[in-house]
């Protein structure tokens, strides 16, 4: 069993996996090599991964068969447990408990070759509701506080398995980022009664030097302090604390807004490695009138150093007003 | 110049630092061929860095000549401007600011091949000597708020230049990490009335599982929530915020065990890439009953990925009970 660890001086939570350390990409950043499929992802390997949580497939399909659109799997190599008790407790003055959480997989495609860009709008948009409807469940388990769903794309970004995934891990506390998030969206809040993130679309929709894509519901931008070249937020245009309240239409414009700028991405940049990240509402914020999810991507195009890792400053060297304009201006088919 | 600015989000400041996109570095991440030396900050070459800021020498040699042994110069690509004022704004809801600091390069040895590991211990404490002296004169500046000492060994770390350096960043604002490390401080002494570095050096060395070197005034360990397998801090066993009030008898013996560490990580682990970080009070809090510097030395043997990124929280495949009894049991000459 992982164990979480408070760090006392900055609140942030570690979990130290023991587990995990038997796979020998733990200690070395992963060079897989590009190898193309089949792989345990693929369609009709179905029996390789343990036996799916949700899948989208016609009425005429078997659990765990072929005929999938996209599947959600636990993880094999799991960060936190789903079996057990939080059990916290103090060591002295520090903090521990159990490392129980839910770490699962959504395959987006049963087609090894097909990264999310290279799908039509419409597959996009089932992966979002196979991410609406995990999130929905896990919400049920009191033991968890706050989901996140990411994706990392590319060796560069941390991706380990090249058939295109997502990855969400439902956690037994509220992450340090999202904390940091309701917090100074609370503090905005309290002294403006408005949301910060409804004033920040309303402000990049007028200046316009920031936007990057425009869908009836959601709004793809640079934002103003980006941390890194091309980092790329998706909004709600309608102020909304949590991803799983979301309606099919509202998840339909999101994919193809969202399909949009990884095209853009892509052809700009030449497939470059990313993080996308969904950041929403822990439990129990869900109608939190000063939250309001969001998708960031975050391409990887340069490293983090020591000035970054030691300070929280980030250095970018490109401007998000030339980002956005470079991006807007790259033609997609 | 470049511009600091504020994510309303989260308050942290990133450098939006337009001049740094020229070096095409910038966009990839770097990959510099181990070719040895000499280089521009070898010894002899003194003309092909900016004139000095310090160096120590014997007596009888020049400014920009060669016969030293420490030697800063401003970077030459430096992420903040040290000319201009602040001049702090509003941008409707954003914040922004002239990007002014200070970014000086602190040169570790004349040769080109020689590591900080394997320079004798008085050439480590030199080192030390030269940031405290950095750190008192920038103190002066009353632009700046805080100095951060860093040093990227290896290309994994952020590395660009093989030569061994460190380097260090005054900025115009508090750090968002060490302003965390402030305010957990401040909280728990506000509570207990006692430092919670202190506390934590007592625990540790009363439990000794994750003590790694003990020297007269340092100690260094894993700590409790070590992010990264092997990372280690070095913390004065006597109460002291600011680094730049250390005495020589204590970077000498600081200089021994930071010394020590780097020798064990090397033999442990072949030349790991590593950050090394000086976490100390900010201007204004040098006498703060609650904070207490420390040296973090963080070696990269794991990418970040998206769950980190998004999350805050980190994923440590190694407890650091295990970490500290590794190099414990690691011989060096």
């Amino acid at each position: 069993m992982p164990e979480l660890r408070k760090d006392p001086v900055v609140g942030r939570w570690v979990i130290i996996a023991t587990e995990r350390v038997r796979r020998p990409s733990d200690f070395t950043v992963p060079h897989y090599p590009r190898k193309g499929g089949p792989c345990a992802f693929c369609a009709g390997r179905e029996d390789e991964t343990p036996p799916e949580i949700l899948a989208y497939r016609d009425e005429s399909g078997e659990r765990d068969g072929p005929g999938w659109s996209v599947r959600v799997v636990p993880n094999k190599f799991p960060a936190l447990r789903i079996e057990g008790d939080l059990e916290r407790r103090g060591l002295g003055i520090y903090d521990v408990m159990n490392g129980v959480g839910a770490h699962e997989v959504i395959i987006e495609s049963p087609d090894h070759d097909r990264d999310l860009d290279a799908l039509p709008a419409s597959a996009v948009a089932e992966i979002l509701r196979a991410y609406r409807e995990r999130i929905a469940d896990l919400k049920g388990d009191d033991r968890f506080r706050s989901v996140l769903v990411f994706k990392n794309h590319g060796v560069e970004a941390g991706a380990s398995l090249e058939h295109p995934h997502s990855q969400l891990i439902a956690t037994p506390v509220v992450p340090l980022v999202v904390a940091d998030e309701l917090h100074f969206a609370r503090s905005y809040h309290g002294y403006r009664e408005r949301c910060l993130f409804c004033d920040i679309l309303t402000q990049e929709i007028e200046g316009r030097a920031r936007i990057l894509a425009e869908g009836t519901h959601v709004v793809a931008f640079a934002p103003f302090a980006a941390r890194v070249p091309f980092e790329t937020w998706i909004m709600p245009r309608r102020h909304a604390a949590a991803f799983e309240q979301s309606d099919d239409a509202l998840l339909a414009d999101c994919a193809d807004v969202l399909r949009t700028v990884l095209r853009k991405l892509d052809r700009a940049l030449s497939d470059p490695p990313f993080n996308l990240l969904l950041h929403s509402a822990p439990f129990g914020a869900s109608d939190n009138p000063s939250y309001h999810w969001h998708f960031e991507i975050m391409p990887k195009l340069t490293g983090m150093a020591g000035f970054e890792l030691g300070s929280g400053f980030h250095i970018n060297p490109v401007p998000p007003e030339d980002a956005a304009r470079m991006l807007r201006d790259t033609a997609i088919d």
